[in-house]
């Protein structure tokens, strides 16, 4: 029930759930740690090569991602993915680098507001413990690769308007600091296409390769439009969430991950590979709900099904 | 309270409206003339300078529509829209060049499928009537601007797969017959970005200027990255409907009007102007829905509301 190796190779971009990460802090009720892991089970069939599976908070903060060493533990079973954890410190990172994630995510806030909210860190001081997370990975793991996602890169419902040069200036730093990717989140819904590729065309002239991934929201319903400017400068790597769960409980009135299923379908119609087949990735949202039973769910394919003749001439 | 003419003079972009045709014949309901000329006159409010009002067919078929004549007489009271209604043969014609419309849309469907199932004609019979009708035109209201709207340009839910040189073998063939514009329409919801920039710069290499509006649905979320891709290859009409009411009844499957609400967010939020006032284009909503009770009305804008700090800096 693995992805096929040829559709991994083939595929032109990556597609990064963050759904039992994001989506699962987002809401209420706690999943069970076995629903989790069955629910990353369907992702992982449906194709899916990159996970964000947890968080590695305070469970008193957390409740919903108490089990993350258990969940990523689960998650490493399967070959061929990256099982990704989110970290906002050291002592997060370094439990998430002893439970052997391949990955850790660092978010940052573009927004010094957002950064007070989200983290009770100034951005300054968020930047110094970046610092001591990639001293850490140096020292304990140094083959786990370090992502910041700088967040409100796009707007902040808290401060408003976030400079460009700023998210720039913390982009630099952060690769300075031995990033290996930085990445540009929508966390409060506010970005728009034109402004999406200006500034990853900005960020990619500033740090190269290291550029990341486009972490969208659907807030107002420009997720896909944002995901398709990026795409078009460039950007190869998407984050995304099963029925469009999770949002940021910490920017008031954000709202709505881009829909994965949405995503992948715009692609793959598109002809551009995602390695994901939709029917398993549709399948996949049958363990969520089971799992959090009553969850509003989003998404317009699964709303409407795959068009007539989809797939026949793939 | 009609729209500035500075607004009209600096828009980058034509939003042509058709929530009074397109949305009014695919619901069961049938909204009172009364409502539907306070609606329009919202509209209007709100800086939409194009609005289709009606559609003229047989009052069997599109009770809906019986009163045509009578809402384009009070639309046309308003000094400095185009006002535009559907006609899907030349008894139709007839009865709208009449009624004194601005403009003409004549459907052409690019499927056999859908022409037979939409207006019981072969696709061969319909440019016969399309000639008919631009000889109607020619005689009696030359004045008055014709367009043709190619339906299931994108693919149809009847047969499938479109061919893309038939589209424009059509279009071709309804500009050498007359036709102002030419027009291409994802009735089915089956189109994507890839897709439409294809097809547009087609119809741009094949037609030149007269090639006409994007008409594109949202079904499978895509309504916006498709109005995005066609304005990247120089599209600069575009249809769509106040909450997003509409579809086509003889698709089976499709539904969704882009949301003029989340279309026009999306093009003020890139600096592309419309004319349009969205604090205005929301509160027209409340007619609409005055006249319409029940009705579900879509969009994330409407939602979610305008960002913060909106319109301070413009």
């Amino acid at each position: 029930m693995n992805p096929s190796p040829t559709a991994a190779a083939q595929a032109a971009v990556l597609i990064s759930e963050v759904g039992p990460r994001d989506g699962l802090q987002s809401v209420q009720a706690t999943m069970a740690t076995a629903d989790k892991c069955r629910w990353i089970d369907a992702l992982v069939a449906a194709g899916l090569r990159e996970i964000e599976v947890a968080s590695f908070v305070p469970a008193r903060y957390l409740p919903q991602m108490a089990d993350a060493a258990d969940v990523v533990r689960h998650a490493l079973t399967h070959p061929g993915i990256t099982v990704m954890a989110l970290v906002p410190n050291a002592r997060g990172a370094q439990a998430a680098l002893a439970a052997g994630v391949h990955k850790i995510t660092l978010p940052v806030s573009a927004s010094e507001a957002h950064s007070l909210a989200n983290v009770r860190k100034t951005r300054e001081h968020m930047l110094d413990e970046v610092r001591t997370m990639l001293a850490l990975r140096r020292d304990t793991a140094p083959a786990t690769q370090v992502e910041v996602g700088l967040s409100t890169a796009f707007g902040c419902t808290l401060q408003g308007a976030v400079a460009e040069d700023e998210v720039i200036r913390l982009a630099a730093a952060c690769v300075a600091a031995g990033a290996d990717e930085v990445g540009l989140s929508d966390t409060t819904g506010m970005a728009n296409p034109a402004q999406v590729r200006r500034l990853f065309q900005r960020l990619r002239a500033e740090i190269g390769e290291r550029a990341g991934a486009a972490h969208m929201h659907n807030t107002r319903g420009l997720g896909l439009a944002n995901c398709l400017a990026a795409y078009d400068v460039g950007v190869r790597t998407f984050d995304s969430s099963l029925g469009g769960l999770g949002g940021c409980p910490y920017a008031p009135g954000a709202s709505g991950n881009v829909v994965t299923e949405d995503l992948v379908f715009m692609f793959e119609a598109m002809g551009v590979r995602t390695g994901v087949d939709l029917p398993r990735l549709l399948a996949a949202r049958e363990p969520l709900r089971a799992g959090l039973p009553g969850e509003a769910l989003y998404g317009m394919l699964p709303e409407v099904g795959l068009p007539m003749g989809w797939g026949v001439a793939a």
